[in-house]
């Protein structure tokens, strides 16, 4: 099943118009971003969604515990109770690059693990599932420094019950580490997401140019195979960063893209 | 001892004025690219450097195996030539991304190591030492899909003697394993270089916008410890690809700083 993460349109549609959206194109699932839910306001969103009949795959995002010097944690709180309320799947967590002014990225990881911790403990009281989502390498410096798969699950082995990670192709779909890194979340039933966009070559900006299904070079269908043989069957979600074309376009065209890319190429 | 990859001054400077500047700044090494070699001619060049009295750290650079379909081998072959004709104490090697109209990078890492393989024999009856150099994940699709040091290291155990490593910083900061894997060269005797610039937050072009040493967020001393500890004890090369910045100020500046760095930051 399909799933709109919100961000795939851009500023262009409110989560309101999303929710519409998906259900018009026929679209099962929704991944709500904070921003766009804040802005509808969570009741509202809660209601809109339930009466939608949409999945929530998961909410982006909590994490960057290192953005300040106590965990970020108020905002985490905040963020596993809107996932709560929303009944997502799991709340992703982009967990944080390196602390200001240090280049100790060993520290910074340590330092995440003791929040990430704290966290977990608050979300298995809401019952909301954790799920850390590694990011590419070349976002370890301001954005994560857990950045391979196998980190990722090295970290969910320590710190328990109520949490797992999210493939997302853009992220690993380099790691020569991969297929045994996802049957390894697999086997231990790690695996709460599936994130599909592009990976266009000659990449003209770190963050935002992320290509539609089947504009770059990542093999959709390969790494689909490998979660799915590991065990997962939850939504699929589309996240397409894309400043210079997708989030310039029609969202009604972006959705019906998204549609047509998943049924050929995913 | 710190020496001047070519690269670091951009288009400014022939190779000529690079053995000068060398020689009037007091580097004691040099790594040419095979562009300015070639500008210059081998011979002229040869002599030029021995005179100049310069160790040449490397010549950058062979590989691109995936390229065309026959391994890229006539160039690489000329470029072993190259490397043994300037007595270079490695030919780098950057070893290509994903063959034209696949997306399979399992694939195009056999094809890589089998082309590897050829070009290490004829490398072997030259006495020319390869040196695989593990590029960022970023670059995975389209420069070089060996993307870890230990990847590289599993490579250069099976390809036999006569092969090792390039840790370059800007390349392998973020490896939640780099510290393992800088042990594990050192025991295989595999470390033939250290390459050193800077990762800069809000990088603004995958390619081209590496930072001076001190200027961005890698560690370091942390990082030269590690490679020194594993046994390293050659030239340090400073390599720095900055179109908007270090191309643009006069080398002889560029020179100074890079010193001045080498003797306090790194």
């Amino acid at each position: 099943m399909l799933s709109l993460n919100t961000a795939t349109v851009g500023d262009q549609w409110t989560l309101e118009q999303c929710i519409e959206g998906c259900v018009k194109h026929g679209i099962g699932a929704i991944a709500p971003w904070r921003d766009k839910l804040q802005a509808c306001g969570v009741e509202k969103a809660v209601k809109l969604i339930r009466d939608s009949g949409l999945r929530v795959s998961s909410l982006c995002r909590g994490g960057f515990f290192t953005s300040d010097g106590s965990g970020n944690l108020d905002d985490n709180f905040r963020a596993v109770d809107e996932a709560a309320a929303l009944g997502a799947e799991s709340l992703i967590l982009v967990v944080g690059g390196l602390q200001a002014d240090s280049k100790d990225i060993a520290r910074a990881r340590e330092v995440i693990e003791e929040y990430l911790i704290k966290l977990l403990e608050y979300a298995r009281s809401s019952g909301v599932k954790l799920a850390i989502e590694p990011l590419h390498p070349m976002y370890a410096a301001d954005r994560a420094c857990v950045n391979t798969l196998s980190q990722a699950i090295d970290l969910c082995d320590r710190a328990g019950d109520g949490i797992g990670v999210i493939v997302d192709v853009y992220h690993v779909w380099w790691d020569p580490e991969l297929e045994a890194a996802i049957t390894r979340a697999g086997e231990k039933n790690l695996l709460l997401g599936y994130h599909i966009c592009d990976w266009l070559v000659h990449t003209e900006d770190l963050l935002q140019d992320r290509g539609m299904m089947g504009d770059g070079v990542i093999d959709l269908k390969h790494i689909r195979s490998l979660v799915e043989s590991a065990g997962y069957d939850g939504p699929i979600e589309a996240e397409i960063f894309s400043k210079k074309d997708w989030w310039n376009r029609d969202p009604d065209e972006v959705l019906k893209v998204c549609i047509e890319r998943f049924q050929t190429v995913v």
